[in-house]
């Protein structure tokens, strides 16, 4: 995962360690289920990454894209050592997550250079985005690890750079990018869903976070959503875009 | 690159260091080529076994091999990291070598995952094996360096570990990919002669070395092959194949 995010990430949540929430079963299976969930979207994002450093059009670019995807890599190994840490495999973590993240990419095929550039930059800030709204609600230590694996690799900026620079040539791009935003967002939601719908843990997770009763309600939820549809507008309007 | 190796590279030829060695711009230009050549080499090296990883048969197996290809990518960065000490600009030193080893990766793509676990295994040695014949006629502050770039990023075991395997199980598998292997060997030879042929430079510490007037004779260019050769055939053998 990559890209910038105007989720707030501050402690207002800070409440206990992994020790103590852990001391319940099903937060711990959250735990692992959200560890496995973004251990999968890391290697996928590597693989992603290094496919569009395959097709970029010059080896500078290839070079920073090739970085970026390197730097997801050690995103990944950070989740691996801290599923082994905890007594679990990462391949049977990330087994449940393959076929949705799989699912998003097919339906996400970008056509282009250019739409590749404003997926990665798109697409991957709306699943930090999440990630973060799920972090809020952890454990310090678990929240701690979470945050570090959604740092930005660098590759935000380097996408937002050369898609304002492609639109600024050919402002007739903006049209079709915009829809192709648009596209990625709804997917987005569309395969978050199908995840929380199937993974009863990790909903739970969401909707009360760790060692506490305060629920989410659906008031709440529905502020989640708006948040994360908001820093997407906001985005697509840094790239010149309709939102 | 990757992948272990017979060749000797110990500092029978350790004389002299980088300073006094650069005091010639042959020289230096020579290792100039010498790393932009290693540099996409590693570079390339990312993006095939990326490849791998996204074909590989498992979640496993794609775990392990990004990994691999993450380390590459080090290797590739402790490069740029030398070029930018040496003033050189990395995409520039890389450019006249993209096309001679992307045609050796069009000329040998491989046809199945098994075809790309010899590749990995067979292929990288090879060049392995060509860069450490070079890097004994280095200075010794670059020989330090390309050696710690050509170490193995744990993917020749991984590789044959997977192959023998495999031809366990079918051993019919054994001819077919003997073959590959022979044409793999010549592919690399034909795309090294091609190099060497445009890099004056590059030749000409190949057949010199740095800062000595100790030239390659033609008897012991023809050892050198010998040596890679030989290297090869005892490395198909460990795969139970006839080389």
């Amino acid at each position: 995962m990559s890209s910038g995010t105007d989720i707030p990430s501050d402690d207002e949540n800070t409440r206990i360690g992994w020790t103590e929430a852990a001391a319940d079963p099903a937060y711990r299976d959250a735990v692992l289920e959200l560890l496995g969930a973004l251990a999968y979207g890391e290697l996928s994002a590597f693989e992603r990454l290094a496919e569009d450093a395959r097709d970029a059009p010059d080896l500078t670019a290839k070079a920073e894209i090739a970085a970026h995807a390197a730097a997801e890599f050690g995103h990944f190994a950070v989740l691996r050592g801290r599923l082994a840490e905890l007594d679990a495999d990462v391949t049977e973590a990330m087994r449940p997550f393959a076929a949705p993240l799989d699912e998003f990419h097919r339906r996400t095929a970008p056509s282009s250079w250019l739409e590749s550039l404003v997926k990665a930059f798109v697409g991957d800030a709306i699943a930090t985005d999440f990630y973060r709204e799920i972090a809020r609600r952890l454990d310090d230590d678990t929240r701690g690890l979470v945050l570090a694996t959604l740092g930005d690799t660098g590759h935000a900026e380097f996408a937002a750079d050369r898609i304002c620079a492609a639109i600024e040539e050919d402002p007739r791009q903006a049209g079709r990018l915009a829809l192709w935003g648009r596209r990625l967002m709804g997917e987005a939601l569309s395969q978050a869903q199908r995840v929380v719908a199937d993974h009863d843990a990790l909903a739970a997770v969401l909707a009360g976070g760790a060692g506490t009763a305060e629920g989410l309600d659906l008031a709440e939820l529905g502020r989640l959503f708006a948040r994360i549809t908001e820093a997407h507008a906001r985005r697509m309007q840094r790239l010149g875009l309709q939102p």
